[in-house]
């Protein structure tokens, strides 16, 4: 009896290790979708330009509320399918812990180009390049999170063995999609950056259903 | 007996992933409710209107004060109410996830219409602008926390069996109510904004008690 | 074997649900403590009063490093405090919930009133007036508290039975002690405001070891 | 059987006891790792200097991304050396609790040094102040951490029995060097500020692996 104790107690310690690692990533995913509204600015009754009233203030800030908008579905779909990558992983190692704070970083840093966008998307001169700067955060995040697939999945084989060869293929495409897309927003920014911006939103469509499955396919791959 | 821990496995697999996705969004309700207070600007001796004395700008700022617990104590309902809906599923899928996001973008959001609100609550013309984009987050969290229990509870039916046909409804009712008092507050600024904060008031009066007891059914329902 | 497993169950549900009240708590804890940094202005190069040189502006903030330290070590020990109390309640109810809100959000407002703190202290003039918006927001955060305690163990008696009358007793006595002594400050402060400020440092070293005790305390209090 | 289940109940209680600290800690580590993205300035079309473009504004702020990207490798290399340490300890006592305390309060307060050095990194007259202020802030992390390790593994004997003495010897020197690399960067300003930074980047390269080797080697002794 005193085994199975120990047995469980075995269990709860390695619960609470992956848990740790887990609760700073969540951490750091919840902190920076909500700071993402830190970057919208709260209109003040003594701001020079507040005598046109609150409804023109409110009004005139809806590209930084679509930036806040935008940026918190991508946090939405990024941790979703961080989740996901990790569930598949039954060992970590220094290479996936290195790699798992790159990622982590351009997370955190996602408030900066959302806050530049939401403030130079309705400026005709320079839109393209607050375009690019936010494409360019998201494709260095889809950069590192392929390199961290890569290293753990392939590199040091730390996936599970219930996840099949063809399944774990599958992840791969999905995932090496990403920083092409982007790196495509980036080109259509040269013809117009409101190409770029519809190009963002077609991004999520286009992931929301995806990674909506991989959630769930992840929990079966898990059961099995 | 290594089925036996296996089993236990499995038991914490399943409270881990449950775990993420509330480790996630206790994350952004928590956040969200601290970040409350960064909408209350710190008055500092070399701004331009500090020669009245601090004891003057302190008192100025009752009305951030007034929105700040208004939105804390929204958020603590909200969290509440969000807690008993999630404890009742018995499993997720994609629809739900991805309407999950839809509320917590809202919750993240409000911020910035406390921001709003503490910052134009004593100005007289534009107070009903503030009330109106305050009520308007909060009715708009409301639609997507009715759509999110609708699509749960009737549409993919992923309720708990312990819970009665008769408890759902009144669940659906108590939810229902909500968003209709936050339209209800916004056409009473039509008339005279001050009359649609004691609505807020009274709201959060009215739902204090009964999200109370709710946390308290939710718990026996489980128990069952 | 089935209802073993049905057990650990319950035992893990049970664990999740306290988890939650306490994941939002803690999360509001550790966002409130960390916020405090927010309230220390970061020089920059086109301050107006940049001509002076980095090391003045930095060595100028001397009050804001005080606040935020005194503040960070207020947050720990009023955390640790909270720790205590809900370790020796063995079940919840809506009055617990609800006044447990209503001292988060003294805790969420700190920052606040430390940035007052540490943008006056070093202002003959208002130093006063800052303190006692600082000590008046502990006090009200004390008054909570005690409130809390007395709900909990007293009214609705929600007490582990392990906990003896004459333990409970002495709890009483400790948290009721606090209230009393920020309101001291207060007085203090009409004879000068830097007494209050000694006062708040004493109070510090006074709660700091008593409150390491009581955890220690608690702990056996709960493996009885 | 009722005796299993209560032993399961000890074992999930214990669990939660260290896991609230964990959460308390690992809230402050997350969300100062998030908050050093806020030191970095977003520009607005309306600021003073932005007739120059925002390709130009985007670019000067080279160093608040350097600052950013150094810090948050820096809070991410004291997480896991303060997780691997904390995993070494098998029992708490207060002086532990107020030694962390205030561990966490340097980390906490590391968002300001680093939006100093992100400001002031341009600045030929100024830098090797804000490098003094970010070395000072991270030595005096760096005694405190050593204080809470000597404290609780000579002090107090709070290791494990299963962490040997020679491998606790080597934990020692490990954390040992840290505020003499620190106290060597600011002593290399004197000469040059650049090359502190360097210094910093080296620090990082040098802690890197062996902070990944500790990880993995405490999940070693652990499982013995």
């Amino acid at each position: 009896m005193a085994s199975r104790t120990a047995q469980a107690e075995v269990a709860l310690e390695r619960h609470r290790d992956v848990g740790r690692v887990e609760a700073f990533s969540d951490g750091v995913f919840a902190f920076a979708a909500t700071l993402l509204a830190l970057g919208i600015r709260i209109p003040r009754p003594d701001d020079p330009d507040a005598s046109s009233g609150l409804r023109d203030l409110v009004i005139a800030q809806w590209p930084s509320y679509f930036a806040f908008a935008l940026s918190f579905v991508t946090v939405g779909i990024v941790w979703a399918n961080d989740h996901v990558m990790f569930s598949h992983f039954v060992r970590t190692d220094r290479g996936i812990v290195l790699l798992k704070v790159l990622t982590l970083m351009f997370v955190a840093f996602l408030p900066v180009p959302t806050g530049v966008l939401g403030s130079w998307l309705a400026n005709d001169r320079d839109r393209a390049v607050a375009v690019v700067f936010y494409a360019g955060t998201l494709m260095a995040f889809g950069i590192a999170h392929n390199l961290l697939w890569w290293y753990g999945a392939y590199r040091v084989r730390a996936t599970s063995p219930r996840l099949s060869a063809r399944e774990r293929r599958a992840l791969t495409i999905t995932w090496l999609v990403g920083p092409f897309l982007y790196a495509l927003t980036i080109a259509l920014a040269a013809i117009d950056a409101r190409l770029s911006i519809a190009g963002f939103v077609l991004i999520h469509l286009l992931y929301l259903l995806p990674t909506a499955r991989l959630v769930v396919a992840a929990q079966r791959v898990r059961s099995r």
